[in-house]
Order: C-alpha cells, then structure tokens, then sequence
C-alpha cells in the first residue's frame, strides 16, 4: 500500500460558479487536498452557506486570501474576475507555490493586445513572460514544467479545438474562417444582470458582442501559434437559454479543397486527437448534454462536398473544460499526474 | 356605417401548429369568416378539444376536406404535410377560390429540384408553373395575382429577409455566405417524437440536418431570383430550446467591400424595407423575444470593419412569419387587404 | 358611423412588466388612447428604448410624472411598487380621474392590516376607505362606481377565483384550506436579482415566502367577505422555472360532503360564473400556457370521492389576469365599458 | 494492497432513463463490475450508441436478456416497465442472485392492491412475500437480508421521507395530510409522446392524475407501516418543465399542536435521520437543484405558528434517489457495503 502525502490546494475565490466547480472536482480528486477557499466579502461563512448543494460536503470555513500562504498550498488556482487575478499573481508569483488563472489576464501574448481588448491597465505585463497557455491537448509538455498557467477561455477552448487540426497542417484558407459560438448563461457569471435575468434567456436567444469580444483574439493567437500566419477569424458569440455548455459551429474553407473527403477529415482529427483523453471525435453532430458536467470536448468534422467546406461542430461545458475542469487537468499535468485524474465524471444526461 | 360581407376562409389540416396559429389569427381578422376547419382524424370533435387554448373562442365543429366544397370558401389555406399537401392542389386548383400552401410542395422552381431535395416523387408539376413564392416584402404584385401561393419555409423566411438587400444589389461575393440558424422546436412540428422529447431539448442545444436541409436549396433559388447567379450557400439548422422562434446569423463577403461602412449598410437596408410594415431594421442585435407571436421580422445589419464583412442578425416568430401569420399576409394582398390587417399582433415578452 | 371620442389614459411607471403588458393591451384597445407613458429615470428615452418589442408600435416619449396633470387623463393606472403608489394616490386621489392602482397598497381591509403584513408605515390610510378591491367576478358593481380601484395580486386573483364559489355558500370546513401556489418568475419583476438569476431558476423548483407571503391575508380577506368568517389558509408559493403564469391547487374540505359529488361540483362553479367572461370552467385539468397572453382563468374543480375532499386547479396570466389585464377590465367596467373590450388576446400555445 | 475481486452486475433494460444512470453510477463503483447490460431490441449495438454521453466510457455491447445468466452475476438490477418487471423475477427467482426490481410490481402490500391500481393482473404473486420494500431509511436491516427488493417510487421516496419522523411517532391528525407533489419530465421515462413534447411542457405547468396515481397507495402503505394505523392521503402530482428532480410540499395537521414548535420539529427531524447519510436536514426551503446528479434527501421541516400546521419540504433527484442511486444504495446493503459506496457524487449546480 502506497502512503503519500496529498497536495494542498487552494481556491482563492469562492462566491463564483468556477469556485464551485472547482470544489465540486477537487473534493474527489484522490491526490489532493483543499486547504482553504477564500472570499473577502464572506469570510467566516462556509463554503455551503453560498453553495447550499455542498451541505455536509464541504463546510469549510471561508477564510481571507491573506490567510493562504501560512497553509503552503502546492496549488494556487485563482477563480476570479480578470483585473483583480493579476493583482494576486503579482503579489504570490515568487511563492513557491503553482498558479492557475482562471481568468483572462494573463492568456493573451502581450501587454499591448491586452490592453487594447480588455480596455483595461494591467499592473504586472511581467506575467506574460512565463505564463504558459493552458490548453493541455495542445501544449502538454510547456504545462507540465509551468509554474504560471493561464486557463484559456470557455468560448477559446471549444473554438480552438474544433479547427486545430487543420490549423496545425496550416490547411485552412485565410479569412475564411467563421466561428458562430453559443453558450449557456453560466458564462456570464454568478451576479444576476440584465443580460442573466431569467425572463431575458428563458424561451429566448440572441447574439451579443459581435466582432468585439475578447475571445476572438485569444483565439486568433492560439491559430497562429499553430504554424499559421495572420489568423483572422469571425467570431459571434450567442446567448442560449441553458445553464451550462457551449457549442461552436466553426466554417473553413482549405487551401487544396480538392484533395479532402469525409474519411480522410475524420481520420485528420483521430490521428491528431490520439493522445487526448478528453477529446472525442463524434459520427454524428453531438449535442451540449452529452459532455454536460464532464471535461470532455466532443467534435464533429463535416466535410460538404457540395460546397467544398469544412462544418465542425464542437461542444464542451463552459464550467468544466471550459474552465474548471481544465484547470485541474493543468494541475494534473503541473503535478505530474496523469491528467485524468479526478476528472472522469460521466456527463449528465439528461 | 360600411356593410360588407365577410370572405369566407376555410383551413385544411387542424391538427397542427400551423392550422392552430391560422385560427388565433384569423378568428379577430376583421374581413374574414372561418366557415370550415378541417381534419380528417378528427372531424366532429371541437377545435377547441384539440387545442383548449381556444375554449369558448372556436369550438366549431371540425370537419373533412371533402364537405369545404359545399361552404365555397374564397380562400383556401393548406397547413398540411408535403406531399399531402400536393394532393389537394391538384383536386381544387380549378375551383374558384384562392389557394395558400403552407406546406413544402410548391416553394421550388421545378419538380426535378423537388425531387433531389425531398426525394420524393412530385404528383402534381403544374402546379409549379402558376405557384408564387409568397413572400410579400419581394414579391408583392405577383402574390396580389396570384391564385396558388406557396407559403415560404421558416427558415427561408428569415434567411431571404436577412441578405435580401445585398443580393439585390448583387453586391456579394460568390460562395461566401454562410447562414447559420437556430430555430424552437414547433418548427419540427406537433408529433411527439425523439427530437422533440422534452429532455432531449430542455437545458440543450445541437446542430442538425447540416449541409442537407431542404430550406438551402429554397434560400438559394430566391437568392438567384434577386439579380444574382449561381448563389449557393452554406446552411446550418441548429435546434433551440425554445417554442418559437428563429434567429438567422448571415455572414457574407462582399464583392466591393472598401466602400461599405455601417452607415450605408444601415441606410441600404432602411431603403430596401421602406415599405414593408413588418420589417423593423434594429439599432442592437433583436432576440426571438422581440418578435415572439408577431409577424414582424427584426434584423440587425452589421458591417465588421476589422474583418471586411457582413455580420446579419434576423429573427422571427416561425409559427406566424415563418407560416400562418405570412400566410394571412399573403391572403390580405391576394385579397386585395391592407397587408397588416388582422397582423397587428404586439410580440409578447416576455 | 359612431364618431366618439377616446378616453385619455396614462400609465405610470414604464418600465416594469405590468406597464408594458397595459401597453401591449391599451395601444389596440379601441376605446382609449394612451396620452401618456412615464418614468422618473427614463423621461426622454421613448418607450420602445426599455421595451424593444415595441419598436415601431409604441416609440411615445417617456414623460415625468409631474406633466401627466396638464394631459387630463381619465384614467389613471399605477403600475409601480407598493409604498411609492400610494404617494401618488395621495396626490392625486382628489383630481377628477379614475386611479387603478396595480400595487398593494390598497387591497388590504385597513391600515392595520397592511402594516403588519407590509411591515411599512401607510402614508395615506384615508385611502382604504375609498378603495375597492378590483376583482370583477366578485365585485362588477363597486368596481362600476369606484374611483379608486385596488387591482388584486396574482396569486390572490387564482386563489380567490379557485375557491369562491365555495365560500360563497359557505361550504367549507374552517382551516382545512390548502393552497399550493406556483408561479413564474415575472411574478418577481423586471429589476434582476438573485432569485431570478437564469442559472437559479433554469432546470429548477422552490418554495418561498412559506406563511408569511403578504398575499396569503388578502385571500384570506376576501374569502371572509364572501358569507364567511375567520377565515385562515394554508398559503405556499413557489417558484416556476417560467416567464408567466401562476397555477394554484387548492384543497378543501366540506362542512356537508355527504352530499357532494363531481356533476353537483362542477354544475356550482358553472353557475357562480355564468356572467364572467374571462372564467373558464374546464373539464380537465388546465395547463398555465392554456391561458398565456389572454385574460381567462381557467378553473377545473375535482371532487375526491376517496378522501371527500375538494381539488381545484386554477390557471392565470400572472401579468394579465393577474395584473394589466385585470386592471383594463377594470377600467372597462370604471368607464362603462362592455368588460372584455380590448381584451380577447387569444391564449399564446405553444 | 488489499485484492478483491469485484461483485458481478448486471443491468436488464438499456433503453431507458433509469438504465443510464445506473451505468453512470456503477461504472466508478469500486466494488463491482458491470458485466451485462441487456435490450431486446438493441442487441449488438453499444450501448453509447443509445446513450451517446457513454462514448468511449462505456461501450459495451448490449445482450439479449438470456445471455446473463451465464455470466453469473451476483446483483440483477431490473430497469423495465411494470408488467414486464415480473415476468423475470418469476424466471429469476431462484437463481442464485440478488434482485433489485425498479418497476412498481413489488412495491406494493399484495397482489389485490396491485390489481386495484395498476388495472393489470399479476403473473407472480408470490413476490410480494419475499420482496423488502426498499427504502433504506427506513429498512436498513431487512434490506440488508432480501434477496429481491422493491425500489421504491421516486414520488413515494420524497414523500414518505418527508412525513416519517411524524408519522413514526403517531403524530398526525388523521386525513389531514396532503401532499402536492411536483416532478420533472424524465419521470414520465424516455419514450416520446405528447406528455413530454417539448412545445407542451416548456414554459408550461400542469396537474395530472388527480387522485389516481399510483403512487397514492404505495405513500400511505408505507406511512401505515410506521405506527400510524388507516393512513388517507391526498397526493396531487404536477409536471414541472425540468429535466430532473421531485420537490414535495407535504402538509400535516398535528394531534397534539399545542406542543410543538420550530426547534422541536427540526430535532425530531435531525434525529430521526441521525444515521442516514443521504438525509440532509436543512434550515432554508431546499431547491430541486440542491440535489440534482446527487442521491440525497434535502428536507426542510417547517411548523407554520399561525395555522399550527407543518409544511415540510422534500427534493430529490428523481433518477437517483428516486430511482438508480437508491437502487445502488439497496444493493450496498445486500452486499454488505458501506451504503455510500460510489454514491458520493456532488449534486451539479448549475
């Protein structure tokens, strides 16, 4: 019988749906163990006074983000909005300590393309030297040796891995791309608003943010990094009337169209995907439940002959491998575990 | 005090969503008289036991096709399938009243495109030389002559309306339009089946049919119809968890894309809809709600300076543009009405 | 050809849902004529700018409430929060217009009352004593007569209409009452807030406000004005994962059961409402999109030979029959008017 | 390191609701192994070929029924309809296996009650004397030792757990107690039909089986085991448009209010279930959500001062409490497990 000691955690953020589910994963992942949640504005409540369905689960006291370092945490998952993660990544970067960063400070390349798409100062450009993008089907081998990963973003995880293949064999034509992105609420947040008030989405749907959301640049960037030059994509997200899931329908035309058949696309993306747990390469179109509560990301390559086009359709909920669920499999692969670990929740359905 | 006589109206097929949605229509239509609903399953039941909405509104007696000769109805409404709905066109084309069908039957521009498109076998071709299109906001002279309209699809409906004015300035660039659709479930009609289960749809959310859908082939051809050739499409059908509605996002390339701007976007579709009193050209992206138990079509034109393309937003109610609130369009002008009476349904939201 | 002249009507407070559901039925009633829409925050804005369904319907600009005086309207409807309506009762209760105040402030018997159950001081009690409470099928004459009208609460409009006929003969078994109330979530209003978070509602059910819902005294109140006294139920809400509707079950037990049976039950609420338009005494038991978007309450009453007890199902619009329609019936009956003027909206299904 | 070899189990019924989420749950179980999963009519294929979220978890070919024999295994659970249920307990029962049956053929005291309810003969009568009704909160021991146990019904589990301690201790007043119960659609099983179309149960809200369900008898058995002699109930369930989920409003009068109080009933209560580890006594109404994906019992007691009656609480997941954790619950305890073996999953919320 193996005796190890668990790895000690910490969630620094705990009012958010990422917060939740990172308990929510982390409860049961057999190699670790949450030393402390924290919340400014609720410290000394529990973890089950803000998330009732953990009652007698995980009744741990909140504490004060300041309270965390006396704990050690090996892992430091920061679940908080963009602008106040980076503050902490300053201030702990030299702990030894590993960070994930759910937010979005730290996924893009530079200071200066955050700036212009967050409209927003950022107070520690250092970041972006080490952090590495944590997107593990596409950069396993950085993550393991990071000491700063930026988790991608929900929309960015579901879009990058629907073109990724033809992106890697820089197959895709420039421009061509358009990406027609719908998620459920949960991706805007925990505080109500306008935009999440339920007689706003229920029986509903809309797009928001055309040509200006902030994703469409991570995405850009995570194209390029893939042997492609001057990505330039179309992305439009959308608001569905579900709590959880995202689907994108991603259109490219390819360079050589003429050489490309149903087979020869779907066996593209086994081969590619070989390696990825949580990727699976679909016969049909899969829908948001299939992969609801899971980290699993399920892709369906189309091939239209008639219009000599690629429709990928891929699906992932936003809270799992869109977020926290991705988180700990960076945390898997920081750890050295293998990256399922903790992670094989089957999906909810229905 | 003006005496008239009412236009007598008879609607075949009562079953339904579409028949149903006709009667909420035409019951307060100030210039006509229902005298026959009918159904052949059920004839001698109440419409109001079918769809108890109607309680003490329409209780009338529901009776088969074949006794609707007898009550001379000026016009004739055909909510039934395709390729039921054929069989009726050709038993009382020659009678004297006015046809409108709802259905698929008639909507292409022959039969052999009928009969790759819905593999199935045509009994009726004639009845593609007299049909017309029926959508008024292009095609209203001819539907104000005409004595067989088809009643356009749901989805063409809101796809035609959203590039319209850019075709028919054949201002777009070749093979680049890309429709991708998201539609309520009525649109898969009343019968129970798997696609419609409610936990098959509650809570998510897929794509559907993609690259095969009938609708592609009717968009194109009226896409053609518009000064433009050889239009073909990329079309995907995407299914909501919602009642009603369609949201259309189209995304095309235009052929001359330096002298567009957001402005003159604006003002093209202002001009080409100046006198069409059910579509609203909107300032923000429209939700489904905006429009949900009216006849009015919302779009949003957008013009993406960054990535040189159109970006069209339009949403319908299906069951009232999309089909019977069309169709009593459609009658109005066959009839010589104002084109809004009985349309003046406010959308109800939430 | 009648020439008349329309009553001038004003709304106050825009921007919730009971003053977009008065002008979604006001702007197509054809006796009166909307002079003035306000609001304190918006005045400038058009009326279509909070309520985009409007657009092209109702873009009247948004007034303060200090210039609807000058308009001399003949009606006025408050469609605004309790303890800010009765201020303007208080200013306005001595001009020469007919108010109909949609909150509660002035349903309940008297000052007391409401303070304990409001637990808010009352700034104008001389106000109870002029106030009728607007249930037609209860009160068609008072309500003729009143200038000031109290429009019921939704859940009181339902419960009432459930049980009225049997406490109007006075049948029931004191304290049996049960009343197992659900509503949608509009019922809670239009300003966003946790408990109608999509994510919080979505997939979801709960109970609230368990006896101590300010509603349960103002059933409570009117059962005793119907030949009954010390009346006191068993009230519990909960909430729908809805836009609109209320449903309410509601037990009872009969003083004299022994001679109860299915036809006697159903021929009793048959005949307490034969001269009320908008109840509809079904066979089954209704479902709330039955009545959505109309005026009707449906009621289906059910005699259990096994228990001898009474269930009784009654369905509303909770913004129509429980609000803005209830108060233009009303108005109706305020200014003479046949009741169902204007409000023959047919149900909405699906 | 402890070896062992795994309990052998097998799973007749593939199709349905209830056959997945028993995979879903055994698939992690430590304990036990699946080695048959049966259809009759979808033998051969896998069975995430029904049940796609299974992709690459669980793709085992489905069997016919009479091939599980000879794969020996120690626990047959029976995930079929009533009436076909048992006709394999009458081939199974002496083999030498223990049977979980979740149909309703052996919930009930004998064959005359079953007959009266389900309007069906019964082809094996003798079951009823050795089938263990089973409610682990309630029959832990005799669970323990049966060979072939009853799983409740998911109305019966919220409802019998949510008045027990009361009844336990002969607490209520005699045919005071009505229970007004709501569920979700997965309730109603898989198979499409008009209950369940999606246009017919979103944004909507029914009662149904006013009086007659079957759930009525197997509540007030159950209540009567207790101590409570003659137990009338009146059961109302409602179908809420969600996926998942029971929530149950029980109402019982007292025999002796005079002494009771909130600290009282919240005592009896968290004693009552002091050893049941699925119960979770809660201080605020619980929301169905609380539970959702998980096999616990949220329950708020509540004692209304004003009317002296209790209203009490319950929500479940029906597929789980309801119907497949609490079968995985049985079988621990027929195996001799810790009941909460592989039924630690944390209910998703969102």
């Amino acid at each position: 019988m193996t005796i190890y000691k668990k790895y000690k955690v910490a969630i620094i953020g705990a009012s958010g749906y990422t917060g939740s589910e990172l308990a929510r994963i982390l409860v049961h992942h057999p190699e670790v163990e949450i030393v402390a949640i924290t919340s400014e504005s609720h410290a000394g409540k529990k973890f089950s006074d803000l998330h009732p369905q953990f009652t007698e689960i995980l009744d741990l006291p909140l504490t004060k983000a300041e309270e965390v370092g006396a704990l050690e945490p090996v892992v430091i998952f920061l679940a908080l909005p963009h602008g106040i993660s980076m503050e902490f990544v300053k201030k702990w970067h030299q702990r030894n300590a590993k960070i994930i960063d759910l937010s979005g400070d730290f996924r893009l390349k530079n200071v200066d393309v955050y700036q212009e798409w967050y409209k927003k100062e950022h107070t520690f450009p250092q970041g972006f030297d080490t952090a590495v993008y944590g997107l593990p089907e596409l950069r396993k081998e950085q993550i393991s040796k990071a000491r700063l990963v930026a988790n991608p973003g929900c929309y960015p995880t579901a879009s990058i891995l629907s073109l990724a293949p033809l992106f890697a064999d820089n197959l895709i034509m420039q421009k061509s791309v358009v990406i027609d992105a719908k998620s459920g609420t949960t991706g805007a947040g925990i505080k109500p608003g306008l935009t999440t008030h339920f007689s706003n989405v229920n029986d509903n749907f809309k797009a928001y943010g055309i040509s200006i959301h902030r994703h469409t640049v991570e995405i850009e960037e995570q194209f390029e990094a893939l042997n492609t030059e001057n990505v330039q994509i179309q992305f439009t997200p959308h608001l569905l009337p579900v709590d959880r899931g995202i689907l994108v329908t991603a259109y490219a035309s390819l360079k050589d169209a003429g050489s490309m058949d149903q087979t020869k696309l779907s066996e593209m993306y086994e081969k590619f995907y070989r390696n990825a747990p949580f990727v699976r390469i679909r016969q049909h179109p899969p829908a948001i439940k299939d992969v609801r509560g899971s980290n699993f990301c399920d892709i369906y390559p189309f091939w239209d002959t008639r219009t000599q086009r690629c429709v990928v359709i891929a699906v992932i909920d936003n809270l799992v491998k869109g977020a926290s669920g991705q988180a700990v499999q960076n945390m898997n692969l920081m750890l050295g575990l293998e990256q399922t670990i903790g992670l094989k929740q089957i999906p909810i359905q229905p």
